[in-house]
């Protein structure tokens, strides 16, 4: 779509997911930063594809481009979670994901996380004095790690994204575009 | 069986559960303990049936004796918590299905949760300064509400029972009976 003008041009973000990831938490956001410029790549804890979760039953596939554990923080301006109940509970028993998320969020470049996807920053030890939200069944185990947990489509603090549900994909996607623009140098810079 | 000689004869007991319950989580240790002669409610969010999750994709259902909220903790002596990553992400966003659970476990009455069945625990409050296991991936959430965890097949710590996978069904439910018998008066005093 040309509305969004390419803003994104020259980044390259990553989506880290497995299956049973909520397929449109994955796909949406893939495309509408694509829509804007952007290279998304999507990162995983297998080879191959990754299987996802349509509202109530398993949906369609997507291709993984590379093996977290390859992968650098550094290669990218943006990483986003996406939720499904199945998918970051597997991600958070993978130690390499786990590392991987916690080196990005602790380099200040933009990390998104909408529905059951907080979870991968609780066990990654890095929610702890943030303003986020989430799906409402992981709110508790968000306070008890000692994050301020609000109901909101979308939070943005500091350098954390984060939203509840699929209906808060097309805010969850203009919130990470705006807080690329705002946080995270041009590759061109950083490389 | 005739090998536990209906130890549990007289005993009710409560099994709460709604759809993507893991199944052999629920229908194993339920199978147990009517062997056990105790006779076993399987309590509810919604009435009908609730439908089975078999490792990696839907399983058979179950009927529902009782929804939750018609439900007293004062009828049994023991209540039990199956596992299935769905499951409890459901039951925890139920204020019924959490109150129920609370009192439970305030009760002082055995109540046992296996796999992921103890993030309903962690909704409830009532985990703090326990010593459980459960499914690896929420040790850390369990560990935030100030439980005490460790990797053992049975942990039974006050009127507390905690299990971590399928495979300890056998080890979780003789600590079940065991705990009852150690724990819960017979119903015919309670009443």
């Amino acid at each position: 779509m040309n509305t969004q003008n390419h803003e994104l041009k020259g980044r390259k973000i990553a989506i880290l997911a497995t299956d049973g990831f909520e397929q449109s938490e994955l796909t949406e956001p893939k495309q509408n930063l694509e829509n804007a410029g952007a290279k998304v790549d999507v990162l995983s804890i297998h080879e191959g594809k990754i299987k996802g979760w349509n509202k109530t039953d398993w949906g369609s596939s997507v291709k993984v481009d590379h093996l977290v554990n390859e992968a650098k923080p550094s290669d990218y301006d943006a990483l986003v979670l996406p939720g499904g109940v199945m998918n970051p509970d597997h991600l958070r028993m993978n130690k390499p994901a786990i590392s991987f998320v916690r080196e990005f969020a602790q380099s200040g470049k933009p990390i998104a996380a909408i529905c059951h996807g907080p979870q991968t920053l609780i066990e990654a030890g890095v929610v702890k004095g943030h303003t986020m939200t989430s799906y409402p069944s992981i709110h508790t185990d968000l306070m008890n790690a000692g994050a301020n947990w609000v109901d909101r489509a979308v939070v943005t603090d500091a350098n954390f994204i984060t939203s509840r549900t699929p209906d808060d994909i097309p805010a969850f996607s203009r919130a990470i575009t705006q807080t690329i623009l705002q946080l995270s140098p041009p590759l061109a810079q950083a490389s």
